[in-house]
């Protein structure tokens, strides 16, 4: 412990998520490497600009418009959305080997098992996957431009088994670069708890036409159910062994009323005709339910609903 | 009973529903009168063309723009949408006395309720009220003109007490004007078993996105959503003391998968920009539950869901 990583990072899905982290790493000296797509012209000839709560700042980043370009890496962060996990086996594949930690910062479940099964034609898989928990408010503003507003925290936990040298390494990484970053010992339950927030306030956001956090809030009816929704995702839980405390439910609602009217990444998503990641936030966490026999109504009330919106 | 109701009928709220029973009723001789609002001046010029797979029909009713010109009637049957409930007291103030019967071929819960408070100023109130279900497939496709394409069978109750002489007499009135009309002893009971089904399919016709019945039906969550929503229903009917049996939950999912792509009437209302009745097909449902401490996590999804869609 006290050990910071230092081996070549590659940043996977270099949005809103992954550009930040990404830039705050380099910028405290880490050897950062974006993949890009659409951005990739424009922070190639202007660099990367980060607004931020924390201080401002701009980075020429080393920056690839193809993973085959970008190469091996010792550590990759991945930022996709959860609804490109499709393409994460030829993503990885030639920027991978035996040696190589994923650390996956998607929101919702079933991310870990996605990269583990991609890494099984390394002669690795699960056991080279970490899983991450970001409390981030940011936008990509414009190209090549982050606009951080608020938190910024990680959790992280080896997807198998306890937390190890590297874990730590990483985490310390992440710290020295400004970043709060927990070491937790079961990445299921990080997960499970934000779900707790994610699934009414993205859910609803989505289902009650466009319902920010104050709306949801502020109507008896909405608030009853996101209540209910979390109680449900509470229970839900128990089908990965996950204990959730019923305080954390509490205080998820305290942290709600404190955040005003904020919306949710699902419902920004719809509003701008995006792909929704319904199956990462309810969908897998409404199978894992069903299959250990817990009662989610109001799960499937809403995975059965927004799926028809989009 | 064998009697026939024989006095003066009005009809309000002469649309697809109150228009289609009006007129058979006068075809078979009966004294009917009809307010109409937007049809009034075709109907007035060219009658009322009704086209049915029962046989069609022209008829020449009495019709009148203002409840003023339509003065006193014995039965005075009410077809109005519910969201126009609350004009209830001043249409019936100038056609009601003590003697006049009100029946209400309404949907949902909450209509015998304003009428009886409506009718308190002649002296009466809840014992001059009927509560009837119509089991009708219709729909205004043109000024003064009905098309009644499936069903049309009736159910009727007191609204207080057991079936007298008049509520056979009315049910005969309609027999005779080939409407089965079959008399129940509590209005209650046929409300809520007519609700397991308008509660899921207009609920879910609206929140998942205009799912007509085909798509509810093929989709696995949808399906599941709709099956609970129906045992909600059947649960939710014991605040006032109605067992449905589970075999009625049954024989409307066998019911329902033989209509093959049917809209409700709230999807098609809310197709057309219309007001929804979403208080007596949901809400009012969901308060009797809540009241008596019955779990209807499903009905308050919908009803949260549906009242942002308005």
């Amino acid at each position: 412990v006290g050990e910071i990583f230092d081996g070549r990072i590659g940043v996977i899905g270099s949005g809103a998520l992954g550009a930040f982290y990404g830039a705050r790493l380099l910028r405290s000296g880490r050897d950062v490497h974006f993949l890009m797509r659409r951005d990739y012209e424009h922070v190639r000839e202007h660099g990367l600009q980060v607004y931020s709560k924390d201080g401002d700042f701009h980075l020429r980043p080393p920056v690839y418009e193809s993973v085959d370009e970008l190469g091996r890496c010792d550590l990759v962060i991945i930022g996709l959305k959860t609804t490109d996990n499709a393409a994460i086996p030829e993503l990885l594949a030639p920027i991978c080997d035996a040696h190589t930690i994923v650390l996956t910062l998607q929101n919702g479940l079933g991310n870990e098992e996605a990269i583990a099964s991609a890494l099984e034609r390394f002669g690795s898989g699960a056991e080279q996957v970490i899983g991450g928990v970001a409390f981030l408010c940011s936008n990509r503003t414009a190209p090549g431009v982050i606009n951080h507003t608020d938190h910024g925290w990680l959790r992280i936990a080896e997807f198998r088994g306890e937390p190890r040298l590297r874990t730590h390494a990483i985490a310390a990484a992440f710290e020295k670069a400004g970043i709060s970053c927990e070491v937790h010992r079961r990445v299921v339950a990080i997960r499970w708890e934000k779900l707790v927030w994610n699934v009414p306030f993205n859910g609803l956001g989505v289902a009650a036409n466009r319902a920010d956090s104050a709306i949801i809030m502020g109507d008896d009816t909405l608030f009853r159910c996101a209540r209910g929704l979390m109680e449900e995702v509470v229970a839900a839980a128990r089908a990965d062994d996950v204990e959730v405390t019923p305080s954390h439910v509490e205080r998820m609602i305290d942290y709600t009323r404190s955040m005003g009217a904020y919306k949710s990444s699902m419902q920004i998503d719809y509003e701008n005709g995006r792909p929704l990641e319904i199956e990462a936030i309810i969908g897998e966490p409404m199978r894992r339910a069903q299959c250990a026999g817990i009662p989610v109504p109001r799960m499937e009330m809403l995975y059965g609903v927004i799926r028809r919106s989009v």
